[in-house]
């Protein structure tokens, strides 16, 4: 590999750290606030455990970023847009929208940090990464209310559903915006064919969010 | 002592843990939440830092609760109106009233639990009570931002003074309300004297708030 190859598959690897790091931050901030919603205060300390669990991975991979000398910073920032704008534009509003916004967006991170990870050569990098992304605990609860909330109100079902494709539109199109903008990242998923092969990517990504809602009682 | 003053006292315990585990719920979500006003990623950090370690402070509450055989939402139920009550009138417009209103409320509380810990015949309880007040980190990082953001536009000094002054006149109102709903409380604060030297307390407790605002170069 040439010095520039490295360099290129560096900055990934900076890249790939400062989006799940600002994700996580944002992750933090916006389960925190979404806790409010909840019906019960043993159901908002839920919330509030899992956020914690959100801001310890966001100190981690802070920490990996300072080890490599990088300022944790500078690598959130070209991902602080982007973030913002799909949690600006997914604000529940209310509990079950909540929920499936915490389980929604926990396994698309996941699922696409998961995709990214497996072309990461940095071992240290990836199992970093792997680890940051086991189940926060998002899953089971997020399922189990959501099932309960549309059992006792059926009507609901269809608003949540199309709530829940509006998450995942939202987070495609801050992911295509991403990928157009930070080559390194779009060239560490499709070498030469970037563009096509991180569309093909999202397409993978957004089947298994299909498949999860399916298990949910709620279409795709 | 007889049993129904053990049984008071007992009941006093579980009241201030309870609202002290209430109390460290809505630090936990509001601070997390007010950390979006944060002017940078670093300053966000730090703020939802302090806010994770308002939740381990909840955490400990709960479990001391529970070792006592109580519910802990049964205990913290009677705290939950005027606390949002509070937290509702006083919601930040910016970053440097979030600053203050993080600084201020976690002195007067710690002021208030402190007070009332020494009156506890139960050592345990009084021990957790004070360690959870422990410093969380709030004073130095919030008396260096303020002075800096007063320094850089001495103007809105005098609004952030108004600020200060309104916070703790929601958190007197809270107080008196509760002191008078929860005759153990009272009780266990003044004796046979109650609700007089529950307000001689809150005098004492707003004395030295304003030499923390004269400290801050804020009228207090």
């Amino acid at each position: 590999m040439t010095d520039a190859g490295t360099s290129d598959r560096r900055r990934a690897v900076i890249d790939l750290l400062g989006a799940l790091a600002y994700g996580e931050l944002t992750a933090f901030e916006r389960l925190a606030t979404d806790s409010g919603l909840a019906p019960t205060i043993a159901d908002r300390s839920a919330l509030a455990l899992m956020a914690t669990k959100e801001f310890a991975h966001y100190e981690r991979l802070v920490a990996r970023l300072e080890e490599m000398g990088i300022d944790p910073e500078e690598a959130m920032a070209p991902f602080e847009e982007p973030l913002n704008a799909f949690h600006d534009s997914t604000t529940p509003s209310d509990w079950a929208e909540g929920l499936i916004k915490a389980y929604v967006g926990d396994n698309l991170a996941a699922d696409f940090y998961r995709e990214i990870s497996t072309l990461l050569d940095d071992d240290d990098a990836r199992a970093l990464v792997l680890e940051v992304l086991a189940d926060t605990g998002h899953a089971s609860f997020a399922v189990d209310h959501v099932r309960a909330a549309i059992e006792a109100e059926p009507a609901i079902a269809g608003r949540l559903a199309l709530w829940a494709r509006r998450l995942v539109g939202e987070a495609l199109t801050q992911s295509q915006r991403v990928a157009v903008q930070r080559d390194s990242l779009s060239q560490l998923i499709g070498g030469a064919e970037d563009l096509a092969e991180v569309t093909r990517m999202l397409a993978r990504i957004t089947e298994r969010h299909g498949e999860r809602m399916k298990a949910l009682g709620l279409s795709g």
